[in-house]
């Protein structure tokens, strides 16, 4: 166990501050940010009021590590709103995290408990770099699968080689994905629960971009999926977080919710490790999970922005528009620029920020991805659409040699 | 690694839980809760105020895992003038964490990335479940020292064997300590020091409990006492809480300040399995801290509950009057009951809950300690007081060979 920190890379968001420290702003050029999916639409004017209501003794509490009986019935009863036919039980279904992060790495802790010594945990590259450093810091082996691939029907994890299903504790799924914005549909499903029954691993899945969409249906969900196939949340759990429905990734607030027996030993590794949600912030979160017109108004805005704002893109990179999420994966390749020289000369000349494709890259897979850059579509729209025409004016602006590329791409 | 969450006991809190599920409460008396450490005074007006204050947008973006600028700088404000001539740098010898749990835990998992093979963690016994919680969790081994020894002048840490001592990656100290109240001494952090320099190990001092004291003198603090002895922070972090000091356990706010490096490497460490802290808690903490007169406030209680409820509480059991935090550290034997049949029949005949000792014992030092049961004195004074009288009709009503047993002790 020694040493697995400094195996891990620089979190994204900090190495690409560090990449650009150096890059004076474009003169007279306000900064557009689209390197980090920090959502910006409104937060649902009940939070704020919940948050404001802060009574003399509201804190004097030590908060449950599973949170308020309140705040899981909300969950629960969101779960079977918006999931049906699946049936969660507040009691002992759903458990309060402060934020996906802590919930992916204490699920990531418990399941190591009964794991064979060198258990793998696959997971999806790129990305979210959660999933590897949870991996890495509890001395677990990484084993990638490729989720750039168009197909979301399961042939990618049946491309898993049989000795590392044989000795994996847990598969990492993003539905939709970071950065592609895919969509597992039921064969998928019904492919990871076979390969789960088979091997015995855990399936942890991160649905946090569920509800921000571009056609008329909302993404299927893993309980849901788990339901119409007739089959328990043994081994299954699902997160999922209001940073992203509900635009408040400050809050803090998020939660797992399937297999109960999981749950009850994150619980219990979680009283020495977590720490329970603030009540105010809780009493803030059910109010945000019994709200869904702040959701369909959000959700409505990012449409708009698909509309205008990826033809606008498409016309200096190759972008295709994502069935969910709020990112969008552009190939740099015609530009012949790397992901960093990309980001660092869209920077300095256009004060535009995208995410290099690199940092959300696994450091245990292939080669890191160098050729795309993620840009996320969280600003107003008219900040947005500035930023895609600053992207087209910087691509135009690129050296013959790079023009030839374009070209020929 | 296969298997340590199952080597803990389940949290202490939870085992109390389940030790009274079946006691019938006694007719017609309101419970009185001495079990949990959970302050109940006044919460600092600011807080509640700053909290109301959650505008449009406050919650929008993703905190720093390091704290803001703002709360960091009050905190080191703040140990300043309260353990002059320390002077501890903002900008990267403090770092805000959601409460000290999740901090001691990512402390142990960051000094275990540099720690030989089979590593000791060295910690309290009797003391807070979190270090033994993060010792077991994180893969290391375990050596408790004796805390119930009277003296805080060093002597206990010379008791830890040189092999030990030798492959020690940590050594947790806890003063004022919980539950005996004691304070460690100039001398104790002299031999703490030397020891440290010689084995190279991390310190991690637990200081919650420092702002609740019968002296005039606050208590010693570990930064206070490094610089007084002429020495850096090197290998060296204080972690303390608004929990206790302001009485806002709900909050979740904190902060570990010292080793700059161990920060550094603590951060990478939360920047994965972390989070963060809610904008809007971070700006609530900014004012507690920055806020003395509550505490002074708070700590004047504190010591009105000292000069009435223990010399009541003493006509029934043996009880030392502690030099600071809340917590009587009880010793039961006259009544010839374990500490769990203490307090399931003080519970089943009076309604008032305290924890038994050996739920505070390590579950790898020696015999747990049955003969104690801690005593919290959070509640009001009226409350601490009618809790005393019942507490001593309890002991009275004792069968006549318990009576003896009170006799001769």
């Amino acid at each position: 166990m020694t040493g697995p920190l400094k195996k891990l890379p620089i979190y994204p968001v900090q190495r690409l501050t560090a990449l650009v420290a150096d890059v004076p702003p474009a003169h007279g050029l306000t900064p557009i940010l689209f390197s980090v999916g920090e959502p910006r639409h409104a937060q649902p004017a009940a939070v704020g009021e919940i948050m404001g209501r802060c009574p003399p003794g509201s804190l004097g509490a030590y908060p449950s590590v599973v949170g308020s009986p309140a705040l899981r019935e909300a969950i629960a009863a969101w779960l079977g709103r918006r999931f049906a036919p699946a049936v969660v039980d507040p009691a002992c279904e759903v458990q309060v995290v402060n934020g996906t992060r802590e919930g992916l790495f204490s699920l990531t802790r418990t399941v190591l408990d009964s794991s064979p010594p060198d258990a793998y945990v696959v997971y999806p590259n790129p990305g979210y770099a959660v999933y590897e450093g949870a991996t890495v810091l509890n001395g677990l082996r990484s084993w990638v699968y490729d989720s750039t691939t168009a197909s979301r029907h399961g042939e990618v994890f049946l491309s898993v080689p049989e000795h590392v299903w044989a000795r994996t504790a847990l598969l990492f799924v993003c539905s939709p994905d970071n950065p592609m914005g895919g969509v597992q549909q039921l064969d998928a499903w019904r492919t990871i629960f076979e390969l789960s029954d088979q091997h015995g691993f855990t399936v942890v899945v991160d649905e946090c971009y569920s509800e921000i969409y571009t056609g008329d249906e909302p993404p299927l969900g893993a309980l849901q999926a788990a339901t119409l196939l007739g089959r328990s949340f043994e081994r299954l759990v699902v997160l999922s977080s209001l940073s992203k429905r509900s635009n408040v990734p400050g809050l803090r607030s998020g939660f797992m919710a399937g297999d109960r027996a999981i749950l009850t030993q994150a619980a219990r590794l979680r009283s020495y490790n977590g720490g329970g949600m603030n009540p105010v912030v809780d009493a803030a979160s059910v109010a945000a999970w019994n709200d869904e017109a702040h959701v369909q108004d959000s959700r409505e805005k990012y449409r708009e922005k698909y509309r205008h704002v990826i033809p606008l893109m498409q016309r200096a990179l190759t972008i295709a528009t994502p069935d969910a999420g709020f990112f969008l994966w552009a190939d740099i390749a015609r530009t012949g620029l790397s992901d960093e020289e990309f980001t660092r000369q869209l920077y300095a000349q256009q004060s535009v920020l995208v995410m290099p494709g690199s940092y959300l890259s696994s450091a245990f897979g292939p080669e890191p991805i160098r050729q795309r850059v993620r840009i996320a579509l969280v600003a107003a729209l008219e900040e947005c659409m500035e930023g895609a025409r600053r992207l087209q004016a910087f691509v135009d602006s690129l050296e013959p040699a790079q023009s030839l590329n374009l070209e020929t791409a």
